[in-house]
């Protein structure tokens, strides 16, 4: 499969971490978010919401990070990453819509760029932004891992869809200098995570074009 | 089952029309987003993330509309809210994600209020806010139906997830006074859909505490 994707999304990462659990080998092709080379018109052939990632199978284009997660399931079902009974896979995709829905789109190159030309926000006004709601999305997992400890991943024994956002949160996290360590819960799920070999290389940070550091 | 809503809300409003499509009686309770009531401690015993809508069958309490919606096709499959072949499933799901995830999440009251309190805009620029990115998500889904037309509905003769969506992201332009006939494969498939009881009843604007006029 080709992943149209970047080292820095958050959504590219979801789908490379499940495209490596599920052991379906892919090429990956960089789309400078940065550099807004998902504005060039060939790309918008490939994406016309001009976001990332698009996997490519074969005719088929998906798009949408948690509709993405959710076609792998159905088509390579091995290992599941969604429970079996349904109130389980609904509550893994409330967790994972957590930072996917609620979160990680308020962080976003585009948004990021209307803040800042629109609303005249300085870098650091847009990181306090970033920080803000990274940071509410921290006190929601953290009191739902309270309610329900993870063991050790969040949903028990199995890695799903809400390990896949977590992970993601936590390097959005990282972007914006938010500590993740003050969420005690949230920080030794990600933890039990990052010993994953699936989850440790798909990071944004061990990508062709990150920089050393964050 | 019991809906914690509010009139308001457009995710509500989607989960609404599901639970109407698929003949599920509900009651609905409202928790009304624009008084703060969301953030009352009765309430974070019920959806920690402070947020609606809320679904409660017996025991098991359900939370964000798209993990609602994925749970009501699993345990009510009929009639169905997304196709049988993956491909088409991964469709419904995506054109869904272009407002649940990418659009109706930056124009929620948390975020209005932060755009207010932490940013200083005023009332004309949180509206020139929501209107920005609705538009840029009707340009989307106006891109999205060139390629591939409604056919009645937007994956063809069923009503998916999609629909759903689309309806909510109109409701979502009528409170930001951006014109959805701007958008034609848009605003025909809103006409379609609006034709539909189960979407028309459950409509913001005809529920109980909601204003004449929007």
């Amino acid at each position: 499969m080709k992943l149209y994707g970047f080292w820095r999304s958050l959504a590219t990462y979801r789908v490379r971490i499940a495209l490596r659990l599920k052991g379906v080998p892919f090429d990956e092709i960089s789309v400078d978010l940065l550099a807004g080379e998902q504005l060039n018109s060939d790309y918008d052939a490939v994406n016309p919401q001009h976001v990332v990632p698009t996997l490519i199978d074969g005719e088929t284009r998906l798009f949408q990070s948690m509709a993405i997660l959710e076609w792998l399931d159905e088509t390579h079902p091995e290992p599941p990453l969604l429970p079996r009974q349904a109130n389980e896979r609904a509550y893994a995709r409330a967790l994972a819509l957590v930072t996917i829905a609620d979160t990680h789109p308020l962080t976003v190159p585009r948004v990021r760029k209307h803040l800042a030309e629109a609303l005249s926000l300085d870098n650091a006004g847009v990181e306090a932004w970033g920080a803000h709601f990274i940071a509410e999305g921290l006190k929601t997992y953290e009191k739902l891992f309270e309610q329900r400890p993870p063991a050790p991943y969040a949903l028990g024994s199995q890695v799903t869809v809400a390990d896949l956002a977590v992970a993601g949160h936590a390097a959005g996290a990282g972007y914006f200098h938010v500590n993740v360590k003050d969420y005690q819960r949230f920080a030794a799920l990600l933890d039990t995570l990052m010993a994953l070999p699936e989850f440790a290389d798909s990071h944004p940070l061990r990508q062709p074009g990150a920089p050393k550091a964050a």
